[in-house]
Parts: C-alpha cells; structure tokens; sequence
C-alpha cells in the first residue's frame, strides 16, 4: 500500500487556493481518514513571480505542465484552472499518464464529459467532477449512490448563483436588474462579462451534467431550451407575486417514455414552494424519484471554500480508491438513447401577460384562441393598464392556463401577435412545482 | 469475482416489502450497475402462513433465522425486523458470521452503534444505516462521503415526520393537536402509541446517531436534552406566528472548543429561514461546515419505498464492496473524547410568555429579574389577556431575548414563577436559525 499521496494542482485561482487551505488545515484529519499522507506536490500558473498569500512553499509553484504530467510520483491531478480546449487536454493528457483526475471544470464536462469518463475508464483511473455543479452541494454523489437504486423521472434545480441573487435582490430590496447585477459583481458573484449567467448558458451547462448522469444518457448542449434573464419584464415579478407566484431562473428536466426535456428559463413556482425560499447566492436541486418521491439539497453554489470542500471530497474519494487498489473501477452504466422531445411533447401551465386594446369583446376573441388551440384556462384577470392609461383605452390581461404542450403555447402566443385588438404580448412563463 | 450476490432479509414488514419491492423492479439495473445478479434467498417472518403480496417465491420465507445465519451463501443481511434486543442480537450474529449488514434500525444504531460498527471493522464486514435517520434523504452517506473534507459545526433538523404532520395541520389547517394527531395515525404516519414521536424519543435518537457520525464522538441517549410537543400551549403557535416565527419540533447538535450539545425540543425559527417551509411528514437537516457554509438536505422522512430506497442504496455499496472486496475497509476515523456542555454553556435566544397580575410596576419588576440575570431583552410586548378578562386584571407579557445560557433562561423561569405578580409562566422556547 502507498504511504503518500502526491497531488498536481492545476490552477491556484479562487478555487485552487481554497482547495490548498483546506487540505493544509484537514491535515490531520485526512491522515486519520485515509492513513496516509496526502500533500500538494505541484501548482501550475501563469506567474510563477506573484505574490501569493499560501502556506505552499514557494518551490511547488511551475509555469511548465510538463513538469506535473511528466512526475511519476504524482498521484492525482486536481483541474481547477478554467476554460475550455486547454483544461480538457490537461484533462486528457494526465489521464493517459495515468493519473486520476478531479475537476470542477463544468465546460469542459458539459462539452466532453462522457469522452473524458470513457478514457478515464480505458485508463483505469477516477475522474470526479462533483465541484461542477451546485458548489458546495453533494449533488453528483448523491445522485451516484445515495439515490443509486432509484429512477430520478425529474429535477428542478436553481443551479446559477448569481442570477438567484439578482432576482433576490429584485423581488426583496425592490432593485432594478442593472443594480442588483451591479452588486453582484460587486460581490464577486458575477463575471465581468455576466453574458453565460444572465442568459442561461451557465445554468444550460450544469443541467446537462446533472440531466446526463440522471438519465443515463448524453444530453448535449444543442438539446437544452434556454431562455435568458432578459425576457423578464419589468412589473412581472410584482405581478406574478400577487398571483402567490414567486419567480426563479431555473433548470428543468424531465424523463418519460417519450424522451427527455431539459430547459433552462425564468419559470414561477407557488410561494409555498421549497425552492420559492431559496434565495441569495444559494442554489438547490429537487428531485423527483420514483420510490424516494421529492427531495431537495441546498447549499452555496459558488465560492472558494464551498467548491473547494466538494473539490477536497473528490480527492478523498480518490485517493481512497488509489490506496483500496479499486481506482478507475467505475461499474458499468448502461448508456440510454437520447431522444429529446419536440415543443408538442413537453407540458406545463404557463403564465401570460398581455396587453389589448380596452375594446368591447376582447376577452371572448382571446380567450377563443386558446380554446382553439386546446388550451384551457385556469385563471384570468383583466384591469386597465394604468401606466398607459393617459395615451388610450388599454388594459393588460394575465391568463394563467391549465396544462398544455410548449407547441401549444407557442402557437397562441403567435397568434396573440397577430390579433388586432392584442398591443402586445408582454411577457410568458413557465409554471411549474404545483 | 463473485457472480451472484444472495441476500437474506430480516422482517417483511412496511419496509421489508418495499426493499423487495425495489430490488426486483431494478433487477435490470442493478445487474447492469454491478455486473451480477442480486437476489433475496431467505426471508425472516414471524408467520410463515400469512398471506402476502409478493413477488418472491414462498419457500424463500422462514420462520427459522439459523436457516440464514448458518446459509454461507448469504453475503449480506438486511435487518429491518425493528425491536431492539433481537434485532441487536441478529446483527452481531449476521457479522460474526461473516456477513456484512444493512439496517434501518435507529434504536439499535442509537443505542449500540459504536460497538456494532467496532465488530464489523473486526470481522471485515460492512454495517450500513443510512435509512436509520430521514428516510429516504441520503444523509450519513452525504456527511461521511459528500462533506467528508469539512468540519461540521452544527445541525438543526425536523427528524420526525410525526410531529411535523401535526404542526404543519395545527398551523395551516388549525386543527388541534389531538386532531392533528388522529389524522397523522389515520394516514400511518403515527404509531398506535404515539410517545415516542410527540415526546421527543424518536427524534432525540436519529440526534444520537447523527451527531455521533458528525462529531466523530460517541453521543448517548442520556445527553440528549429533550422537551416533547405537550410543552406547546394553546395560543403559542399563533403568538409566535405574530413575531415572524414558525414553531418546529427540531433537533440540534452543536459542537466547539468547549464542547457538544445536543437537544430535541419545539423551537421556533424565523419564518424565512428554510426549515420553517418544511412541511407535512417531511424531514430536512440543516448542516453548518466550517468550510462548505450552511447546506440542506431536504425529502421523505419516513414510508415505505422511501426507506426501502435508502437500504437498497446502502444494499447497492455493501454489493459493490463485496465486488471488488474491499468490503469491511472503513477507514479509520478518530473517535474524539466527549464532553457534553452543562447548561450553562449552552447559548441562545428565547421567547418566554408569561401571564401577570395587570397591576403597576410589574414590567418594571419582571425587567429587572432579566438583566438581574445578565440577559437583555430584544423584544418586549405587553397585551391585556382577553381570556381572562372577566376574571381579574391580567395582562399577557411576550419577552424575546438576545443570546443567554439555558442555565441563565432557567434561573430566570424559576424566579418568574416564585414572583408574586406572575401568575404564570406559560411556555417558553429556543428561538434559532437568524
């Protein structure tokens, strides 16, 4: 059995220094968990120059990644540097040197994760990847073992950070979207360019790592509806509220016997919802299971000692496999057809805003679109749309529906469009959790 | 490598049919999962002429145990017979035999966990419990795997769905308790004998088990302070609702440089706070990592395919340890002294209500008892009681208080109740979670 384990750091940014700290002060702990001596061998980054506040020695730092693949002694490599092409040849290069591999790269897994397990497997090493999704929630785990004996049918999951904490923001502090994203960059939540959180393709990403593993199957990024922050108006919040309605950027997906659905969009959940309470930078996942029924795990989706724990449990696990001799023992996971349903095979109730002319007969001509297209209503409230009311007769219509297939829903909005007496279709949701 | 793994369950009850439930409707899974076929062999019932729905052939039921513990083709034994001698008893005899062991058996985890899992480590078998606390929710396999790299500081949690289904209908639905509790036996969710749940009991075990894992210590049933539900009065759920509180029957454990606590008692919890959206039979634990931040792990406390799914997760790792033979290889984990805090150690804020002769002076009086104690009061409100109105002049008087010790909070209730003007205190609680 060894007696050390060496570890390759790659990447000593927020999250790669939260990852040195806890293994430096888990010291202890980890040599009583494991009965060996786990340490961080090598750092690569950019600057070997700069100054860094760490209890690393100054001589583990390299420029050269040669340097890390090429040490035998080496162990494991823990991939923390971000980006895409040369995070995954990192990724691939050490596993054909036959070192495990830990990430928390969610790019890279979204775009190349299936390819980057099958080479692990072929190369008999771990490759985890839990710091992907949800931060420091155990999410990928969780789904691995502890609910290993159930069908998941469905997940709905608030898995991006920082547009929570914008909608938070909004709907308790009364912010405007341009302060509320201000603050979180302010906070660090938010990226310079806050384009891949805003517009749903941070959250697209992690719903095709979680929607992959809960299905068996691989999802691609093509495969995921994404509709951005940007398609909220102002004044619907408010409205939704009034309606017991709260609103949340949120991944779903589902599997049936017709295929899968994934999307990514602002959806309204009922007040009394778990995820309706989930606010801030927190992120949650509920699962729907056949036999366990719902569950939900919340936690801190982001930051530099939340991801860098799940980061830490990753190598614990690993380097429990490396020293039981059972590394890259992955068991065989049948891998599922993907098939992805059509917008006329996913269903929803669906929340619509509209604003018409204030005309005799207005609500019999809408309200016969929907019927026309199947669709029936749930609920429907029509008063004069006061902010217009000095430059003509109008009046705003919020039509909430029963069940009915995005197809549907599509058709009538376009419809809507099209009708005389409709001023505008101001905004549509999802609803969903009822 | 093993090509068939042979199961022998112990008890056919609620859960005991769902394990077999769930193990045959994977069968197609678990075989794909772990590359051998997994089967129940023997089955332990008390009566072996009942008629059951099964999909297991008769002859696999016995009335005998020798006929599964002395079976050397039985790998691994499910105990889900519940009771705690003999339960006890066919746990250490299924491990002397060699054979590894999933339990959903909190009283015997609770009361002789330490010792089981030192006789498993010896005889080289896994001891599994993961459906011992919360169901269906995959939490000692979170806390020992997900969060392994952390130091858990604290934990609040609604453990028993019992007591939750009857404080949810109390305040939702206003039924009374005695209501509340007819439906939860109606629906199965209480026990003909309901004690163990509204004391407190069931509750103050699954905090045994769960601080034990967390604190790596050996908690016991004796440190446990526990207050059961009739401490609530009429009224306090309202009052308490007025202030912004829910009131939740909650188990607590906490632990640093001075110590452990751990209690079970009906608390109140800001109405933001996620644990006061935890509704019906529901179980959810809110876990404080020094690193990770604050997580929750929220889905069915109890039933039978949601347990069944937690022993078939447990059943799926013992399998899969079997496989590669690690089986029985718990890494070592350091089991630290314990020192349970006194109540003078103890820190929190609470809410007393307190009823008063309506006559001058007596705030004054019952103030000055308070910062006597060194406690301060954050809120104070005064009202007449209407109740009692006809009676006499009384007034009712609500204190909610900044942090103190239980010690402080119980000198404090003693003096109230030897005041001449009090006349009487009517209940009092921890306030947590702000």
């Amino acid at each position: 059995m060894k007696n050390e384990i060496n570890i390759g750091l790659l990447g000593f940014g927020t999250v790669g220094s939260g990852v040195a700290k806890i293994l430096h002060e888990h010291q202890q702990d980890l040599q009583y968990k494991l009965g060996v001596n786990v340490g961080i061998k090598k750092v690569l980054v950019k600057d070997k120059a700069k100054e860094r506040e760490t209890v690393l020695d100054r001589e583990v730092f390299t420029t050269d990644i040669e340097e890390i693949i090429n040490d035998p002694s080496i162990d494991l490599i823990i991939e923390v540097m971000g980006g895409t092409d040369e995070a995954k040849v990192a990724i691939e290069r050490s596993l054909l040197a036959s070192k495990g591999v830990v990430t928390a790269n969610k790019d890279v897994i979204a775009e190349s994760g299936l390819d980057l397990l099958q080479l692990a497997d072929e190369m008999k090493c771990d490759l985890f990847y839990e710091a992907s999704v949800g931060g420091g929630i155990p999410l990928i785990r969780t789904m691995e073992d502890g609910l290993a004996s159930d069908r998941i049918s469905a997940m709905t999951g608030i898995v991006n950070g920082t547009t929570n904490f914008i909608l938070t923001k909004m709907k308790y502090e009364n912010m405007s979207y341009e302060d509320a994203l201000a603050e979180a960059t302010a906070l660090g939540f938010a990226e310079a360019d806050p384009s891949a959180d805003v517009d749903g393709l941070d959250a697209a990403r992690k719903m095709v790592i979680l929607a992959s593993l809960a299905f068996s199957t691989q999802v691609r990024l093509d495969d995921v509806f994404v509709r951005g922050m940007k398609e909220i108006q102002d004044g619907d919040m408010e409205l939704a509220s009034g309606f017991g309605y709260t609103m949340k950027m949120v991944g779903s997906a589902a599997k049936n016997e017709d295929g899968i659905e994934v999307a990514v969009e602002p959806m309204l959940f009922p007040d009394s919802h778990p995820l309706a309470s989930v606010n801030n930078e927190y992120n949650a996942v509920y699962i729907y299971g056949a036999a366990v029924g719902e569950t939900m795990f919340y936690g801190p989706g982001a930051g530099s000692l939340p991801t860098a724990t799940s980061v830490t449990a990753d190598v614990i696990a690993a380097c429990r496999n490396l020293l039981l001799g059972v590394n890259g023992k992955r068991l065989h996971v049948p891998q599922h057809e993907r098939k992805v349903k059509q917008a006329s095979e996913m269903y929803s109730r669906y929340f619509h805003r509209i604003h018409v002319k204030d005309e005799v007969g207005v609500l019999t001509k809408l309200s016969a679109i929907y019927s026309d297209h199947g669709a029936s209503l749930a609920t429907v409230v029509q008063h004069p749309n006061q902010q217009d009311a000095g430059e003509g007769a109008e009046a705003e219509l919020i039509f909430i529906t029963h069940r009915m297939s995005r197809q549907q829903h599509l058709d009538i909005i376009e419809e809507l469009k099209q009708t005389a007496q409709v001023v505008g279709v101001m905004s549509h949701y999802r609803v969903e959790g009822e």
